[in-house]
């Protein structure tokens, strides 16, 4: 049996140096307006409990703290881990750390982790939001926390944003698969509210619209990862020949994996019977059963530049300077791979 | 150009109430040391300048925060983002948020998270660390927060800790191995001085100690990348034939799918020219070019369990109540897919 050292509080302090809890604060918050004498034993009782003012009352004294916070839509997806990566690459040495948020797609989720932050006082928040910049989102600009958009494109000039040309990444994913000769092509992923995932058709739409023999089903899914990929394709695989689009060009890698380890188990072979193509190039695809083509995004680029962003609007709003937002939007980039090459590559043994 | 607002500060709000500092903090902190005509004026500044006291001064108020941290050695490796969606499985709906340090492998890293949670007044710590529990460590409890340790044991019954049975998961790997027959085996893995790293070897060892005509080869890593997979994947390969292993056990599954993608671009065939075994079973061993065999951890219901035993510990700290410390030690589980079946399974065609 342990006892537990109960958590000393500011009561604990008060009680022992025999002071209100309003001196103890202020002997925190601002010593010059306490005596000498009260000061010493407050200071004495503190040190004595090992109590230690928290984080926010810090902040106040020395202007900030040294914590920005990255809230991501999906911890389980290394395209946002990797954006962690890149803002603690931007970070390095600065003395700040980041504290992630996992919003598990859910809005509500985010706007837990939004106010969490905000009433944390932290320097900055960085923000892949799951719609659109919410009421969380200009509550913690009312408080003067600055907010840079990751991954999305910020509306009306409002925000600095850093993200990627998704109809465009849609645009080269089809663009590809129609030049490899396919005609009959699904797009999958959703939910079709999500920015991103109706970018990426909007793109695919636009390459298809060139060749009048080509159509495209639009298949949604409910989540963005590997069990909805796998579903997809059990769904596409029962088609009969002839109605079965011969490529597939997933949202996102997660989907992409999910629909080759589908197609496999079904007995369709890829890319012989069904090409994919994904997006993101996470790690895993190249690893994947038939090497994965993807849309790469430089996920630790995005990261990195939004914090360079962040820091650019925390400097201006500590030095009362103007501030000019500004929209970053980074090209993306086709990586071709056996999973859509028409001629097989080195076969692996 | 956006002319950003300021933020309220403290000192915006005694100005503009024409109060001291200190008058502030007790209308936050004690409101009932205040006269009512002071608390008014405070009040309205406050409502005008839209002010927020921050999380500490209102956890001082609510006697806790609502979020615990999880600091976890790797955010890149999907085991311990594993972790974190167990944790916030086991939150559901009790208002707490998990908020997430990544350590990086880097043990400054890891107190400086530790650090900045501590100023945070955050409920509770759950911490995969990277050595041992370290002064950062000892400074939380001695502030009363609960440390729980993840994916390691706590030494001397100080802490409760939730773990998978390390030296058993390297001995089934092993085991297995040995039992198709190979005699010449390598283990890849490191830095050495990791709990999880040595606990596997030893693991190892003490399989291949029951065999007389059987060897192990230990190669270091300094990371648990896939990186470090494909490089020690290209120092086994030029080995002569008849010295190279036969079999690798990498002790984890991202040093596995590196060693995959080493391999094959070596040339050398994957179960039949060297067989493999990783560690975790992350979703992508499945997936991976050769599906991967791999020993099990029940990631999610370990990040579910640390959070419960955290949470009875701070329940027991705010009623008093004496608190026993419990080490929770899984069993893990072989998986076994083709990298390592000595009869290759139907071939993915």
């Amino acid at each position: 049996m342990v006892r537990r050292r109960k958590k000393a509080s500011v009561k604990d302090v008060a009680a022992l140096a025999g002071v209100s809890l309003g001196t103890v604060s202020n002997v925190v918050n601002s010593p010059e307006i306490v005596s000498a004498d009260l000061r010493a034993r407050v200071q004495d009782a503190i040190d004595k409990l090992g109590w230690i003012p928290n984080e926010s009352a810090r902040s106040l004294r020395v202007g900030h703290s040294r914590s920005i916070a990255l809230v991501i839509m999906d911890i389980s997806n290394p395209f946002f881990t990797d954006l962690v990566v890149g803002a603690e690459d931007a970070l390095e040495d600065n003395g700040y750390t980041v504290q992630v948020g996992n919003s598990r797609n859910d809005e509500r989720q985010e706007r837990k982790h939004l106010g969490a932050f905000a009433r944390q006082s932290l320097s900055g928040v960085l923000l892949s939001p799951i719609r659109g910049p919410s009421d969380a989102v200009t509550d913690l600009r009312l408080r003067g926390v600055p907010v840079v958009l990751l991954d999305r494109t910020g509306s009306q000039s409002e925000f600095c944003s850093v993200s990627v040309n998704d109809v465009e990444g849609g645009r080269m994913a089809l663009a590809h698969l129609l030049e490899q000769g396919h005609r009959s092509i699904a797009v999958v992923g959703g939910p079709g509210e999500l920015q991103q995932v109706s970018d990426r058709r909007q793109g695919a739409e636009l390459a298809v619209s060139v060749y009048e023999s080509a159509s495209l089903l639009v298949m949604s899914t409910d989540q963005l990862d590997v069990s909805s990929g796998v579903r997809a394709a059990e769904t596409i695989a029962v088609l009969p020949d002839g109605e079965r689009p011969t490529a597939v060009f997933a949202v996102n890698d997660l989907l992409a994996i999910g629909l080759l380890q589908g197609f496999v188990t079904a007995g369709l072979r890829v890319p012989d019977d069904v090409a994919i193509v994904g997006y993101d190039d996470i790690e895993f695809a190249a690893a994947a059963a038939v090497p994965l083509s993807s849309v790469r995004q430089p996920r630790k680029a995005l990261g990195r530049r939004a914090v360079e962003l962040l820091f650019e609007e925390i400097r201006a709003g500590s030095l009362d300077e103007t501030h000019e937002h500004v929209q970053l939007k980074f090209k993306p980039e086709l990586v071709v791979r056996r999973s859509s090459a028409k001629r097989p590559f080195a076969a692996v043994r």
